[in-house]
């Protein structure tokens, strides 16, 4: 038997795996590329991992709780509006709620809905379900396609807001319009939601139908943790829990994320800076000519133009192949239309951005 | 719309979520019934977390690396017989890992098959897919039924060896017939190896057509930090990880498990123990005439005799019963007939196993 992988379902053997922003391993990057938080963790994160590893780590030989339950607690208080443990569901990130949520709703004759462009991971996972997908396409403006979404198929439709990767927001009144119209569970990933103006979550009292899912990668400075989660309908989050792994989140995580999320006046005051500075160069790129998107998340979509003043996928590739060159990694999207023309560029610290800044002005003087 | 879960699939509104073992949160149990190890982790994993979160936790602000290539490096030196990190997958438990097997090579007409009693998750991962079993029953022998794995029609065969919750371990050569006459992938769920007479993993070299799943949650004392991973043919690995979700693991749990297995001697010493505490009770219950299959694991399958020397399944409820009303956890399996009068019993600590010890003497002189 020489290809082992034929024994792969059709469908398996066909997948291409999800590819993930570049994490270097070696030094000397600035490293703008996957959103991560450019200050750390609450220093409550690592006192938390410090306490619960002991002299020892006495207590990393026993199963973590397999429901995450105090976290399942803490997060529901965070939240308040009425929230109880029960509208939670806690995952090994978001993309594991995002799985879970694909593989109870979603299969070769129920399509999952998404727009596009959105998070490149939704085709990924629907491909790896053998599902199908019923894709809702953005025009330039990026606003929400609430028509489309009225006459929508779907089971579930996932909605990034804030968008990624153009970090476009959504406003309450208009995910409200959208739960109204869509006939099934409205997945509002608001994994960029603070840093926007608003979120979703007073409309869960209201809409059944209405999930959200969030992350501690990004706002919390905890993307090595693996900690996201999902607020719903006590009934969802036990279709989740039945899909879920028991044991899907370490004992580390959920002491990190239960210590991070008792913190918030320490990331009210990261979550500002990341605003100010993001705020600061989407105007500067906006004043020199560079169509640049108003973010309400962590990055900015921006399309850049060269010495002669053109944008598009070629000036858009020449300026992140100048910046790799000097050792500034930002995200390119080539293969849509709507972002072919854009870099994504994370809110990285104020150095961070000037030494980015400064390879941008570099690349832009090139005749 | 009152009822959110009916937009859940049909086959996802009927399951049943698995049911792990008690996880109790309040001390002073004895705690003997879900196989984790009695003794701590190597002292090198807590030196390496304590090294990852540094001062502030840092790092923690950034994705971890999403092959876990560091420990897929480190795994496949430590197995040695040739193989290469491309023949490793890494899973946020062994569980993951199972779960990706059974998403990659099982559907509703396509079977997975697996020996029944073995673990209790295989046929809900099969449940949650929507997939089909093949359940190939053993007899009281435990004898691995060679013949009908030969007729078996699955695509992936999930054999647990050494078994659970019996803890009878099948030989190499057992392990290569069984390869020789199965035409599919043959999965050994080996999560209890490191405490058997011999493994399989030196049969990987000439059948690609074997997967190994080991996990840090037993023998390495690691059940808290979610690590376990398969060897196989690189092309199978490549499969799984099309099937893997990028970030599975968190960065801690990365560097705790490199650090665990580079600690051989420390677990030589740790499984040593655990295996002469294990003979002594294997010995000591058969002594007594109390049916107890011979374990390469670290957890004893024993029938318990009541005063009056009668044995099954009321007699080995009375006894879990009991243990429990005096706060020792052991494992009861009633709903199959070759598991309904036994109980499983994680081997403890010596003082443990002492304290489960004489609640079973007063429980047997109970008339």
């Amino acid at each position: 038997m020489s290809t082992p992988a034929n024994f792969a379902l059709p469908h398996v053997a066909k997948l291409h795996a999800y590819t993930p922003g570049l994490q270097p391993t070696e030094s000397g990057w600035v490293k703008l590329n996957t959103n991560e938080c450019p200050y750390p963790p609450s220093p409550r994160v690592a006192e938390a991992i410090r306490a619960e590893v002991g002299a020892a780590g006495e207590t990393l030989r026993l199963y973590p709780n397999p429901t995450s339950a105090a976290l399942r607690r803490v997060v529901a208080d965070h939240h308040g509006q009425g929230l109880r443990a029960e509208n939670v569901c806690v995952g090994n990130g978001s993309d594991d709620i995002l799985n879970l949520l694909v593989r109870a709703f979603c299969t070769q004759t129920v399509p999952l809905g998404f727009t596009m462009p959105s998070y490149s991971l939704y085709p990924v996972l629907v491909e790896i379900q053998d599902g199908r997908s019923e894709i809702i396409e953005f025009d330039r403006s990026m606003k929400l396609p609430l028509a489309r979404m009225a006459g929508s198929a779907a089971r579930a439709f996932f909605l990034t807001s804030p968008n990624a990767p153009t970090g476009v927001g959504f406003s309450r009144a208009e995910i409200e319009e959208a739960l109204k119209v869509f006939k099934g569970l409205l997945v509002v990933d608001e994994a960029y939601a603070p840093f926007a103006q608003e979120d979703a979550v007073p409309l869960l009292a209201r809409y059944p139908n209405l999930v959200i899912v969030r992350t501690l990668s990004k706002a919390y400075a905890l993307a090595g943790i693996r900690i996201g989660y999902a607020l719903a309908h006590a009934e969802v989050i036990d279709v989740l829990d039945r899909v879920r792994d028991s044991y899907n989140t370490s004992r580390l995580s959920q002491v990190a994320a239960v210590a991070a999320i008792g913190d918030q006046t320490y990331y009210d005051g990261v979550i500002a800076k990341i605003k100010t500075t993001r705020d600061r160069y989407v105007k500067m790129w906006g004043g020199q000519g560079w169509f640049t998107y108003p973010s309400q998340s962590n990055f900015i979509f921006t399309e850049p133009r060269n010495a002669r003043g053109e944008s598009g996928p070629a000036v858009a590739k020449a300026a992140y192949d100048y910046l790799y060159a000097h050792k500034v990694l930002v995200r390119y999207f080539p293969s849509h239309a709507l972002t072919a023309s854009f870099l994504r560029i994370s809110v990285g610290t104020d150095d961070e951005m000037l030494v980015l800044n400064q390879s941008l002005e570099a690349w832009r003087k090139i005749v």
